[in-house]
């Protein structure tokens, strides 16, 4: 499939500079796009590569002035990003599902309830009382376990496993072998001194509408009372969000972070990848928790943490700037002690 | 189902002051129970917020002062979290299992042996010479190849991988997408020079009793001879055992936690969220691993170990303690060594 | 199966010291090994170990001197490694495969194309227009979706999940659990100001040949083109390689490291576990990564990083060594602050 250089213009809101009927049959950076393919330019700094790109044709950011060049059309628009995610919404191939209906080689216990138009792929195991609503999309290989419920919509890619008693919202995506609702970390002694013995956990899970979950992810279902992610929550892999935390909305989760236990996240917060929260402490709305931060006590609203043990943005920054000077401050002090001596 | 504050002090050993017949229908934290379930202060700190919960009863450590109440009952008792586990245990449904027997749609080997009362669910797959105690419970969807073995009363929920000549005990609980006896991470360099050649993997798994797996965890298996984790383990989601480690009995490891190959660990060690162990190294008996630590050499018994690189709790303290004050400290210095000149 | 002395000596060139006809039955460490087993020593440190352990006979590195030691006998090698490799090569069981063919409980899509000599076992499922290799063999409940293709003579242990347009390469091998083709990371703002919008991923992966994934780790499809592994690339457990990443051939990943969206990687790089590298960052070819470093800057070609955040390790080396001596510092610097008021 291919589009115009017209028709990119459009979509994106651009001003076109240059022919319009020029060909383009997909986008990729300026230093791999195909003779064929669109690219873009966002930063000044990245103009000069133009000449040598292979691309047909360029997305660019309106304030970047572009070195002089024959023929290739430009598309001035005012945010590369949201012009690219534009025409990648366009250029995005139909969705790879099953074919409509249950595959024969899946098994769905006869009390489960099924919407309308739901696809479920070979291998899929629903169990009892299981609610799948209107267009859901279970992939091959999916499980999801008794008296739980997955929203109109939802797609749950293959190996995703959903335990029993927990609810996903409408029009959630989780990827490839994400698991909801597996027990709680939870322990008590031995009464007896002979080790230790398990806490059940009797609580559940739920899912907001929207909420993505990236590849081999994990919530935990509550000791008691749910685990909750809230609505537009996005999540990256390989996160644990362990029992009873309570995520808010639109809370941007990136690869390998961890919620330990009881975590109570606020809206609009973003968790660079790897970082860590402790058990039973609370992020307050919009804070910003840096990419492996260990974070160990609360964090205000609109914070920035950093660091192990994480610390404010400003604070953790000085001390770094502080420990590269240490070495050579050393050296002087040694110098200085001597004489003092 | 509920339960009267009677009942509740009965079999938390408590002592009830109030009424006995108020029925209860769950328990969760102060400001989440809903009107009638119970709750739990362990804390004077928290006492406060009993008038404004809407919760019906409580259970409450001896310890604790309570603000004057009207009319709900108050169960004393001596430890708060051993009082909440019992409620829980009681209140716990009845665990979510497939049918008795093996599902039709279930792949058994005919060469496997299945005790007595065991539960195979839909799509498992259970491989030659393989043997499953009594009792056991394989969810649907969970994979086991040849000649393993899974204890009596073990239950492996859905995705569980347990690779060839792997062993599980008795009692054991693995959570969903569990992968045992994955190749241990082993490679040569190729004698031509010319790349990295494998090396096979041709140990196994033991795995001992009463031993949870969370979410998505990994034992590898060894290189020679057993990967081992001791009885009574308990591991959260996420974590990932190499080759050869031998994990003693008892052990705790949290969420995200990783050990090289070859770690030795032994009883009763705690092992914190995202704590990294570097291969070779033994962590001796009862020693604590604080989360996120990047454990580089061997910890002594009972030792606790912190940070990165990993140290001894009492010196990275004083040494992070330090490096809070370093940035004030290097301003002084600056103005004493300028005045020194 | 057993071994002589003399065929260890031959396979893995070494110089026999002692009978030849002694009867060898696996191989372990010297602790570990029981009665009839093989054993080595690499270095002299452990050299004092071997009268006290029960292997039968041991592999030793020409370098080391041995103890005298009446009986057992020594092969003599130039690199013990390279020999033990050898002698697990030639120990290891014949690989665990499901049947030649396609197993009666697949589902194999019409469309798909399977190579000579396929093992696919049960409970897999090949989508539509999927390639399979000869001899490529799929463990049970392996998911490939449409338009992907798995090279010859590789191996997918259950669970792995392929998803739509993705190309694996010969020879191949990934643990169960692994996720190829999720989606890449990437969101908008939403126009009205009232979330975030997911950006299509429309990319794929492209996986090299003779490439390893370990257990449950995951590389995303690309943005837009593809996520790239090149050749003999080796990759632990638990590792998440974002959308658009570029890993050059022969590189070691280890367990639980990360690699954030856009990371070019060279050639022969060495990342250690809990290694986290920000988005867009270069690291050069043959470049060391520490154990859990946070790398938030490209890495020269060559150059060894350590830290949070990550520096070259000679200028964290000095800075780790400076912050130990930093509390006692400290002290003697009130002691001269305070005289110089």
């Amino acid at each position: 499939m291919t589009w115009t250089t017209q028709q990119i213009a459009e979509l994106t809101g651009g001003q076109l500079r240059g022919p319009g009927d020029v060909s383009v049959g997909g986008i990729d950076t300026l230093e791999t796009a195909a003779p064929n393919q669109l690219t873009f330019i966002g930063d000044a700094k990245y103009a000069r590569k133009w000449p040598q790109s292979k691309a047909v044709a360029a997305l660019v950011a309106r304030k970047v002035e572009m070195p002089q060049d024959g023929a290739r059309p430009i598309i001035a628009v005012d945010n590369v990003d949201i012009a690219v995610a534009k025409v990648l919404e366009a250029m995005a191939p139909p969705p790879t599902q099953p074919e409509p209906g249950v595959h024969p080689t899946a098994f769905v216990d006869p009390s489960a309830t099924l919407g309308d138009d739901v696809r479920i792929g070979p291998h899929v195991v629903v169990g009892p009382n299981v609610t799948i609503g209107d267009r859901a999309v279970l992939h091959p290989n999916v499980t999801v376990l008794a008296d739980s419920a997955v929203g109109a919509d939802s797609v749950m890619w293959p190996g995703v496993v959903i335990r029993e008693r927990c609810t996903i919202g409408q029009r959630c995506i989780f990827h490839p072998n994400v698991t909801i609702g597996a027990d709680g970390f939870g322990y008590r002694p031995d009464p007896g001194g002979r080790g230790i013995v398990k806490i059940p956990q009797i609580g559940t899970v739920e899912i907001g509408n929207d909420v993505e979950l990236g590849a081999g992810s994990c919530v935990d279902r509550g000791k008691f009372g749910p685990t909750v992610v809230g609505d537009m929550c996005k999540v990256d892999n390989l996160v644990q969000i362990a029992h009873n935390c309570r995520v808010g909305r639109c809370v941007i989760i990136a690869g390998k972070a961890g919620l330990a236990g009881s975590v109570t996240v606020g809206d609009g917060v973003v968790i660079g990848g790897g970082a860590l929260l402790k058990d039973h402490i609370t992020v307050g709305d919009g804070a910003t928790i840096a990419g492996q931060a260990a974070v160990m006590t609360d964090v205000p609203s609109g914070g920035t943490w950093v660091g192990y043990p994480a610390k404010d943005a400003r604070i953790a920054g000085r001390e770094y700037a502080a420990i590269a000077k240490l070495p050579d401050v050393l050296k002087q002090m040694k110098k200085i002690l001597r004489e003092d001596r």
